[in-house]
C-alpha cells in the first residue's frame, strides 16, 4: 500500500475516474517522445491516487503490455473497471506544441479499441461516492452516471472543444447533473458565447453545475460558486516541457483531494484547487505521465505551500 | 480638504509625480469619446490622490481650460509643477481597441507643447519621498532623478514599448536608479528576451531595479521581490468601456498607499498592489478619468476587500 497525502481525516473516500487510455506522440520544441502512457483516465487516475483510492474505467488494446499496467497498479489504481480488448490496438494520438506552447496541433488520431469502447461499471464501482468524468463523448459520460446507485455521488465532468462543436446538445444535457464543471476559458468562451470570463463562468452555472472551474493555463483557474468568486494563480513553473495532461492532472487531483476529505464546499474547494495546481505544475515539467508518477507525496505538499505563499497578502 | 483612504498612520508623504498630461480621442468597440482628460501624469495623481498628496509634474498647452484645471484641483492635486506653455495646444493622442479590448492601435498623435517638455522640478518638491515616473522619455525620467535632493527617495518607474525599441540603453541606465519597475507583460518579454514571464521577472531584477511588478491585464499582476513572489488576479470587471490609463492607475495607487503609509516592505507592497488593482478596475469601467474621478472612497475600500476575498484559501 503506497502512503496518500494525509487529509487529517477518517472520512477519506474513492475517486471513479472514466476516460481514455491512450498511447501518445508528442512533438515540443525541445524534442519529442513517442509510446507515451497517456489519455485523460491515466492521468486523472495518477493525480488522485496522491490522495484517495482511484477505481479506474477505461479501455486498453492488444498492445498495451504488463509494464504499463504495473505502471497504474504501482500507485494502488484499482484496474478492475479497465477493460482489455484483444481486437486491435490502444487508442493513439500525436500532438505538436508549437513555439511558446501556445498553439497544439493534432497530427494523427486512430481510435482503435476506445471507438467501441461504453464505460460499463463494475458492481463494486457503483456506490462510489466522487466520480471524475474525463472528456469521452458525453453520451458515454451520461452513461456512466445512469448507473451510479443513490443520488449521493459528487461528479466532477471535464470536456473539449470537440464535444461543444459537435454533440453541443448532448453536452448541455450532460452538465445538467454534474456537481462541477471543469473547463478551460476558450471552451467557456465557445460554449456561452461570452468573452468576458467572468459573465461566462456565470452563464454557465446558469446552465446547470452548480460549481464551475474555468482553467486559464499559465493564468491559473476561477472559481465560480454559489458561496463566491475564487482566483488561484497557477504554480510558477519555468521549465515546462510538455503540456499534455495538466488540465486532467488538475482535477484528478482536486478531486482526489475532496475525496480524502470527504467534503465538497466551498472552502474544500478552494483548498482542493491549490492541490489540483500543485500536482498539474509537476505534470507540465516532464513528457507524458512521468514526472507526475514519480513526484511524491512531499513535492506535492512543498509546492502547494509554495501557492499558498504566492497568493498571501500579509 | 478631500478626505483621503485612512492609512491609520501618522506617517503619510506626498508622491510627486511626472508624465504627460494629454487630451485623448478614445475609440471603442462601445463607442468614442473625443478631447478625454487624459496621459500618465493625470490618471496616476488621481489614482494616487484616493491615498496621498501628490505633486504633479507635466506640461499643458493653450488648450488646456481652467475647468480641467479644476478637476485636478478638487482632488487635491498639487499643481506648482504643471508647466503651462502657451506657445501651443496640449499633447493629444488618438487610439482604437477592437473587439474584446486585446488590441490597441495609435490612429493619432500629437506631441505639441509635450515635444519641448523639461519636467523640472519645483524646489517643494525637490525632496519629496516617493516619486512616481510615469512613461516619458527615460532621460527626461532620469533628469527628474538628478534634480532630487538626498538618497532616500524611493522611485517607481513605468515605460512603454516605444523605449524599449527606441531607446532602450537609456532605458537601461534608468531602470538601475529605480526601486520599483512596473511594466506588462508583452514589455516584460521585449527587454528580457525571455518568454517565460517568472524568468523574465527575475531577468528585470538583475538589470537593477530591487523590486519588480508585471502587470498582465485582465489576469492581475505578479510581483518580483527579494522576499519573495506574489501574484494577485485582477478584480472581475464584468463592464470594461476603455481601458486607457489601467496601469497609471494601478501604479499611482499602488505608490499612493505606500506614501500613505511610509512603508516600502514586502507585505506593503503587496497590500498597496491590492489597491492599485482596486482602483484600475474603476478606471476601465468608463471613459478617460471619468469613474477614476469621481469614485470615492467607499468603493475602493469595497473592491479591495472584494479582492482580499477573491484570494482567500480559508
Amino acid at each position: 500500500m503506497i502512503k496518500r497525502i494525509s487529509s487529517d481525516s477518517d472520512a477519506a473516500q474513492p475517486v471513479l475516474v472514466v476516460g481514455s487510455v491512450a498511447f501518445d506522440n508528442v512533438v515540443t520544441p525541445h524534442g519529442s517522445q513517442d509510446r507515451i502512457l497517456g489519455g485523460a483516465a491515466s492521468y486523472c487516475s495518477f493525480a488522485a491516487s496522491y490522495f484517495a483510492d482511484p477505481l479506474m474505467v477505461g479501455v486498453v488494446g492488444n498492445d498495451f503490455g504488463e509494464e504499463f499496467v504495473e505502471r497504474l497498479r504501482s500507485r494502488d489504481i484499482d484496474l478492475e473497471g479497465l477493460q482489455r480488448d484483444e481486437s486491435g490496438p490502444t487508442f493513439f494520438w500525436k500532438g505538436q506544441y508549437h513555439e511558446n506552447f501556445n498553439r497544439r496541433d493534432t497530427l494523427d488520431i486512430q481510435l482503435n479499441v476506445f471507438e467501441q469502447f461504453r464505460p460499463d461499471l463494475p458492481q463494486a464501482y457503483k456506490d462510489t461516492p466522487y466520480v471524475l468524468l474525463g472528456n469521452i463523448h458525453p453520451a458515454l459520460q451520461a452513461h456512466v452516471l445512469d448507473q451510479l446507485d443513490g443520488e449521493e455521488a459528487y461528479v466532477l465532468a471535464d470536456t473539449i472543444d470537440l464535444w461543444i462543436n459537435v454533440e453541443r446538445d448532448s453536452l448541455l444535457s450532460l452538465i445538467k447533473r454534474v456537481n462541477l464543471f471543469v473547463i478551460n476559458d476558450s471552451e467557456a468562451e465557445e460554449i456561452t458565447s461570452e468573452s468576458n470570463l467572468i459573465l461566462a463562468g456565470r452563464k454557465l452555472r446558469e446552465m446547470g453545475p452548480e460549481t464551475v472551474i474555468v482553467k486559464k493555463g499559465e493564468h491559473g483557474a476561477v472559481l465560480f460558486h454559489e458561496d463566491g468568486l475564487f482566483a488561484l494563480p497557477a504554480y510558477p513553473v519555468t521549465e515546462l516541457r510538455d503540456p499534455t495532461g495538466a488540465g486532467d492532472s488538475f482535477a484528478g487531483a482536486l478531486l482526489g483531494r475532496l475525496a480524502s476529505r470527504n467534503r465538497r464546499d466551498f472552502t474544500a474547494i478552494k483548498e482542493a484547487m491549490v492541490y489540483g495546481t500543485a500536482v498539474a505544475s509537476l505534470t507540465v515539467e516532464a513528457f507524458g505521465c512521468d514526472r507526475l508518477e514519480s513526484a511524491g507525496n512531499a513535492i506535492i505538499e512543498q509546492r502547494a505551500k509554495e501557492l499558498r505563499d504566492l497568493v498571501c497578502i500579509h
